[in-house]
């Protein structure tokens, strides 16, 4: 049965988001970069990445897997790459200032890689990249995490979903924006498939003792897209993001100590300066007209319109900031429960 | 019916293609740098890549598609990015050469990416990714190039296989190296499925009026794997190689002009200094661990190994670099007959 659900306007969520994490002892500054980074997702319908997560955001800092102080360190190494060590920040604030680093070290060497080392959950990783495109830059991103995925010849949580974004700027059309699982189905998503009583795609996931199923309640670990293509690129993934990083996971995660399950994440980020290569109107007309190409390819079914990365989230935005981002009534009652706990005034279009 | 097979010497492969080339114009450098990359697809099994791309690659020098002598010009815009105008160069010519470019300026820049524009066949990219890690780096590779898969909502050759690389050094174990299509199945293993007279498998290709099939002999479109997700790594590499190099090949490929279908291809391709980030022994040391992690983990099949990227086609290298490569009689005839032709000498383990 589908849930009821309250629309609420992106910039009553963003505050309520921002004055709760205040509430847990996070600065202003970096209590609005997750608050942007949550709402970005729920406005482009990536719900799974949204304000749901923010229950699993508060309970990382009260068990201490998460800091909300953090004394974030950037070691610029060389003019194309650094390494950030997040202290256990938030992902949105350790993330967001990787992408405005790289934006700006690639302003001077044409590209830019920084490596976060240590952060927790990232939230969507296109955020970043978009970022990026907002500045004239190609975004690229890449972040690996504790396993939860299958691998090719073992039916169990063997590396994880790790996501890869890249975008680009476009003129006339939204961002080209790829965010993507290296996973059949992303965990939040078949969270997702299960509170709206649905079933999952074939071939998507296994349950805890390795059968396949499409049952969302026994779903417990994704299958790799591609089978060895996925698994492929989320192992390449760790062993980028974990040895520049100096802080492997999968290793950890295997190695049977109660440590090395604890959350935690690792990502690359990089930018590049279009500009460096050809002026960026130019860039953005082929970006245009590439994706003009697509959308007019001969149609299976004519009435189904083609889409490019990032279109239907570039609608969805514009439709969700107009008429808000509706949410589960659970999920509104939840937030404003945690919000009377730390006495954090609830926006009146969502009481 | 299998094919009766001639095990020859790599080295005497690689004298007889550089010998063929320089038959047909190439200089003896750029030859032996043909050779190389493609004896080396053979050796590690990717045969699709190998010495049977030969005939293809001298049909372009013959129809002026590609360049015999082509005039190399690397551009070096700013301390991470370079581009270099391959002047319709083979591809293993362009792509050696911008790998170097790049591996050389990651040593003062900490990492660079080298856009390669209008090259033609690259050869299996895995080539420059690997060469990238034996310089103790990470390598990551990018090609696009001329449409030949689906896309979601349209059965027709609509983007590129383009595939993607990327490579770390080990210690103790090979190079882990991924090299992905973006598509379920490369045309060139389609053929190979083709002559060794076995099915596709499910979900992997269309016919040219967009029917699905298993039978090699009709697969005419592959598939992109994980449908949106391969579909839109492969239009995201296109946008950036074509967009960086201002050389895009989709557009011009629907533009329905008889030029727009000429073979071309654009890449990009990064190292990164992991010297810059951390001593590349403790790097390597990270991989290695994470490469006994992964071989370690619960098995579905007691009696299978697991694989991780890279290290069946390491296997194969050792035997064949032992054994010699194993080449359809067929194909071996071709060769000899093309040598032939411009009076080049077979080696005598192929007469």
């Amino acid at each position: 049965m589908p849930q009821a659900r309250v629309a609420v306007p992106d910039k009553a969520l963003r505050t309520l988001v921002s004055d709760l994490f205040t509430a847990h002892g996070v600065s202003r500054e970096h209590a609005e970069t997750v608050a942007d980074v949550l709402v970005w997702a729920n406005l482009r319908g990536v719900d799974s990445h949204g304000v749901s997560r923010i229950p699993r955001y508060l309970e990382l800092f009260e068990n201490g897997q998460a800091n909300p102080r953090p004394n974030i360190v950037v070691d610029v190494l060389r003019p194309a790459v650094a390494i950030l060590d997040a202290d256990a920040a938030p992902g949105p604030v350790a993330l967001t200032r990787a992408m405005d680093e790289a934006v700006s070290m690639a302003r001077s060497a044409g590209a830019a890689w920084v490596a976060v080392r240590g952060t927790v959950h990232t939230g969507a990783i296109g955020y970043y990249t978009e970022r990026a495109a907002q500045y004239g830059m190609a975004g690229m991103g890449i972040v690996a995490g504790v396993p939860n995925m299958a691998y090719p010849g073992s039916d169990s949580a063997a590396v994880a979903t790790s996501p890869l974004s890249v975008a680009v700027p476009a003129g006339r059309h939204p961002t080209v924006l790829l965010d993507m699982a290296t996973a059949v189905i992303a965990l939040g998503r078949i969270a997702q498939l299960k509170a709206q009583g649905k079933q999952l795609p074939e071939g998507a996931a296994i349950t805890r003792d390795g059968r396949v199923t499409t049952d969302p309640a026994e779903a417990a670990i994704p299958l790799p897209v591609g089978g060895a293509k996925g698994a492929g690129m989320s192992l390449l993934f760790e062993m980028l993001a974990g040895g520049l990083t100096g802080n492997p996971i999968v290793t950890g995660y295997h190695s049977g100590e109660p440590e090395g399950r604890r959350h935690r994440q690792n990502a690359l980020l990089m930018a590049i300066d279009i500009a460096a290569f050809a002026p960026v109107e130019e860039f953005r007309g082929i970006v245009d007209d590439t994706v003009d190409a697509i959308k007019a390819l001969p149609k299976a079914d004519p009435d189904a319109e083609i889409l490019v990365p990032g279109e239907r989230g570039a609608h969805t935005l514009d439709e969700r900031s107009a008429s808000g981002v509706p949410l589960p009534r659970k999920l509104v009652d939840e937030l404003a429960r945690l919000a009377a706990d730390k006495g954090v005034t609830v926006p009146q279009e969502m009481a």
